[in-house]
């Protein structure tokens, strides 16, 4: 399939797509990401994403490297020569290329990169995941969707060779965080949907807030707070969220099934509402 | 001045030296490094450092990109090309080049990047710096000499805005861990050297390993144990070390003068002593 990239204002054949070796997000994982999903051609929760964008380079205070306006229309150009109907958008942002030091340079021009995937929608959005559960030894601004992953690929590596699908990531003090690139939730024993709430411990998702958005509207009593191992392993239902992985049941913690071991109805009538809602209003 | 850089087998002009925007150092800082210190055309400490770089690399379960003895003819040829007799050459591995995915590609050649700089011994070495310190927000495997600095990069930045040259980290307890690029030290009020023992807090420096061996030849007291910031106030001296500020004087610590608020006559001794050992035994 002929691929093209988008780097720093050129659109390249997908394997000559590169950057400096002097880039800051190569040597010092300076830079932040987004990856948004596209379903029939377009973009799911476009503004979500580009307003997290926003806040992550306000707080590392990376300049955009383009206006809002045309990062957009980069957007739809790439998916557009790439002819992609379903699949995601990934675009990178650096604090671009300069002499290698620590400090900030001083006149360094931020470096954007896109490319594009074709996919379908996950077929174990439907059968249900196994999760791992690991130690969180990530850094302690996990609100900022950085480049610096080596953590959380190392916890997947772990996952996929344990048999699973995601691995929860566990704090000091026993309560689950997030996956290594998705949010956790369970229902409770005694009904409540629970996810923990937004701080610098997990990444505010945006198919997260999306889904509490849809929990508020259908009346699903829900509560952001931290929940432990042993609230999730007795939990009824349990899913993971991301951007590409949409609502997706967890059927089994570590060496315990979750409820009866099969998908739940809450879990399902949640992706339900989502798929309709990445469908309708929240696609542009 | 005209510079190559080596990558993944070629030498390249500086300008174009580049690695693919899906390398796994650039989308997951999935990689490691080293810096090693050349003076009068030699490298000091080779061997520590790429006994360091076997280990961090076997941590991480990613391959050597060529044999030892290859990296170590690499190096020579690039600092050669490029006529360094003092400077440093920066080196870089990462898990290769494959489609995005969190877990290990199956089949991805590591990548080898190599840059060297001309630099003089800085003369704050002479000096002495500022530190300031803040809160140590970094991952929990601070032994491994990976590219995800961003927490460093912050660090130092906010040290460089403060008008210091370093930022010693204090983690959850009030103890110093280490520089955002070098190991701290103290020379406490009762005369014993102190530095923080090796584990996973911080990052085992070459230099440092060097200058405890030396400090024992000397006969010097020194105890590996943490420190806080009020003994570090009290301190009558204290030093940072990296490979390519050797052995640094401390003169403030926040706004606190360190002794007299000159450099001291052991950090002195130590640089002394460690300069002799880089231009004599530990070059190669």
């Amino acid at each position: 399939m002929a691929r093209d990239a988008y780097v720093n204002g050129r659109y390249v054949p997908h394997a000559q797509a590169a950057v400096h070796v002097e880039d800051r997000g190569f040597q010092f994982a300076d830079g932040v990401y987004e990856v948004v999903c596209i379903r029939n051609g377009r973009l799911i929760d476009e503004d979500g994403h580009l307003d997290r964008l926003d806040r992550c380079l306000g707080e590392l205070r990376i300049a955009w490297p383009c206006e809002r306006r045309v990062m957009r229309l980069i957007m739809r150009r790439l998916i557009g020569r790439n002819g992609v109907r379903n699949g995601l958008i990934y675009l990178q942002v650096t604090r671009g290329t300069a002499a290698r030091d620590f400090r900030f340079p001083a006149a360094a021009r931020p470096t954007l990169v896109m490319t594009t995937r074709r996919a379908a929608l996950a077929a174990n959005a439907r059968a249900g995941v196994r999760v791992i559960t690991i130690p969180d030894i990530r850094w302690k601004r996990c609100d900022l969707k950085t480049v610096g992953l080596l953590a959380q690929v190392l916890g997947k590596q772990e996952a996929a060779e344990r048999g699973a699908f995601e691995a929860w990531q566990v704090d000091e003090d026993g309560f689950v965080t997030e996956g290594t690139s998705s949010n956790a939730w369970i229902l409770t024993a005694d009904g409540a949907l629970v996810t923990r709430p937004a701080s610098h411990d997990i990444l505010n998702g945006i198919t997260r807030q999306s889904i509490l958005r849809i929990a508020a509207a259908e009346g699903v009593r829900f509560e952001e707070r931290p929940f432990d191992l042993d609230e999730a392993y007795a939990a009824r239902e349990a899913f993971v969220s991301s951007a590409t992985s949409f609502v997706t049941p967890v059927v089994r913690i570590d060496d315990r099934a979750v409820g009866d071991g099969t998908p739940g109805a809450l879990g399902r009538r949640l992706l339900e509402a989502y798929v309709a809602h990445a469908e309708g209003a929240g696609a542009s």
